[in-house]
């Protein structure tokens, strides 16, 4: 294998699609998001993407091992046809970073993809009810649009810019010629967060202009909020009985 | 030196030989299975892999040194044509892992193999009495046929995936049309553990369809016994006298 | 992207231009000092050099995003023409420290480039009244003349060289036949510092033979020895309320 | 500069060299042994080796930079001629450390060096009164030939091998073809130890047949000792005034 190594399954022809990204990040809010997009849509699998930037490992599933890699789904029976990238794992080093995004962008340039929206989360350090959903965008027009579907744009927030593949996507993306946008919803950062996943779907549903249901993400949302009512009653120092707490993936 | 340096020593023809691999990890179980090969059998060293993805580091026995390397042995005596890889080290860095490996299924592919088994151990965190044998593998038909050789696949397990060289076997060994499979003892994760090799290679030999003698693995499964007792003594809380019970490799 | 992506955005004609280097370091002496030249005088963006060698992110300005990279201003209204480097990054490894310092002799190399002050702090533990600027050269007779306009230089200091971009664009600019020199000014190390910006500037228009304002960085320097002054009064036991010191940029 | 960058500063003619190196290492040994040898004859310098895997930056010394790079030195004035290799750094990474040890041999290939000693200590974790010196090499003739002048050879020591470019001369130019050996002056670890480098270069005298004189080695090996002495009245409680102790380089 070279440093990449792109696997074709697929080649559906796609009208004008957006690339949705989902990677492991803060609370799991862009992958969520990306992978209810998958349970909803008849998604088909067209790219694998291998990579020695990623970690050298496999994921083991019944048995059956699979090579590290990030996967492109094609999905066309949504009013918005869209390549939904998601996978398990971020890159394992710096220039890593760099490389697998550009790996990414072309997938993106094989599908004449012209809009780019990398989905994440963004810490609040505490428990949010009402997750609001920030932006970043490559251009002042894009920034507008997405103020007219209600997303938020806060002055040098976030602070420390954004990181990893999400914000090379928009970094790299515009360099290539991409419109793309980061929408980031509001999280504790402490829980796997289907809440803020939802927040961030219905903004870009309003972006890309497409229409989803919620069933799915729903039921795990409530699972998580029976998590977050216990973790209220602890801080009021009501017993919690023995359940363990830990971060939830 | 390139990046790698393959020195060719010998180059017996074999008929369709598996590729076993026991490189250093948990327990050392798979280095204590690989090697028990080829004390077992007539084994004749074919290769050695030298890398700048290995530590910097020459080895010393009797003032003479070795450069860090990777070894792979033929076994032509057996029922079954055998190349038993093994070493010293893993890959020092992440893309090394994945240019270490590739070198080593080039090795593969100068041979014709066709099956490659990864031995190593799984980590159980307390002392095991008889040990399973954990499998993982690239096919479905493989997991079948390995389980019928009684090798146990659980769901999710090992939930972390299988990471470095014996993991990366099976995923870049698919990728270029290995037929692929890992075989995990389980083990303390504390003690170099032979019984645990012992069970490996029971469950190879079946799955490889050859015949081998355990006396010398034997041998140091008795001494492992000895510090066992210690260990079980001290859970106890009897006196164990001031033997060392680190980590003996 | 390849490992650099240099943006031109304008080519001006420069006479015999200085390049002044001001990344991030002790203080931000050096990015203070650079970044004052390009608010007193009319500066054009000349190029952009972006690289996998930053760390892999994007920074949020009003909502639009800005790939990690470094800039270069070019001044032509002032008595010595100028380029100014400057910018949020250093490298994030010892390679890219080599790499990225290549690529910016490159853009020297353009210009035609023959003189370069890398602009710094150096740390001195304690809060010092008025900063001197020690100085270090690629030649005994830059030395000299550096001397001559009040820069000093000590016996074996700084005592641990002079590391990353500002210590290479010396070393390698050496290499490649540029005049250079580092200019750093005294400082505690504790906290961003325009008063020893402020020195290192005086010293530079000395040796570069320009003369410059100093008026938006005094005001910097007045909040700053605020600051200070409620350093000095918890130093002495006296009530500071409950003001954020930590360490500002 | 491409990742080497290898300057020619003179071109003697030497007859049959031998490679002496001398890097930073445990108690200063091989650095030591090496400058002394640079001090006691006439040494003329004839390359300097710049790489971007040494770490990015300069050293300063009257003012004046030097970029982090590795020396040697001719010497033609003993009984044997030699290469000396000094400097201040090791490699910053794993991979090179192969690549550097790659480019030193390369010189050593151009002065047709047959020979190469890595010279270094071996740490004993309590003061050494007198410093055996350990070897390793590269064949089991220079490990006799070596036993023949005193140098010591034991079971399995060094344990760990011997890691960094002393180790990789070896490792590495086995490879290429030289003969090389380690010698290793047994040395407390916490001191840099100029007894040692004595041992280390009486032994290097007789193996490789030239004279050398130790005035001034000896003159450090006194300073150290006065360190060392009150080192031992602290270990037996007696005041020791409020010296500074910490490691001395």
């Amino acid at each position: 294998m070279d440093a990449f190594d792109i696997e074709t399954l697929a080649d559906p022809s796609l009208e004008s699609p957006v690339l949705v990204e989902g990677l492991p990040g803060v609370g799991h809010v862009g992958k969520l998001a990306a992978e209810h997009l998958l349970e909803e849509f008849d998604a088909t699998l067209v790219r694998r993407i291998y990579s020695e930037h990623f970690p050298p490992q496999v994921t083991v599933e019944d048995g059956r091992t699979t090579l590290a890699c990030a996967e492109v789904h094609a999905i066309g029976d949504a009013d918005r046809d869209m390549l939904v990238l998601t996978g398990d794992h971020q890159a394992a080093d710096g220039p890593g970073h760099y490389r697998i995004t550009g790996a990414f962008l072309d997938v993106a340039d094989e599908f004449d993809v012209e809009r780019i929206y990398a989905l994440g989360g963004v810490p609040t350090g505490e428990l949010v009810d009402e997750p609001s959903v920030l932006g970043a965008a490559t251009s002042a027009t894009l920034v507008e649009e997405l103020e007219g579907v209600g997303v938020e744009f806060r002055e040098k927030e976030p602070a420390g810019g954004i990181v990893g593949v999400s914000g090379l996507l928009l970094g790299l993306g515009e360099r290539r010629g991409f419109e793309a946008a980061c929408l980031m919803g509001e999280t504790s950062g402490y829980l796997v967060d289907p809440k803020s996943a939802r927040a961030v779907l219905e903004a870009l549903q309003e972006a890309a202009d497409f229409e989803v249901g919620y069933e799915a993400l729903e039921d795990r949302a409530e699972e998580m909020e029976e998590v977050v009512t216990r973790i209220r009653q602890m801080e009021q120092g009501a017993p919690t009985g023995d359940e363990d707490l830990r971060y939830i993936g």
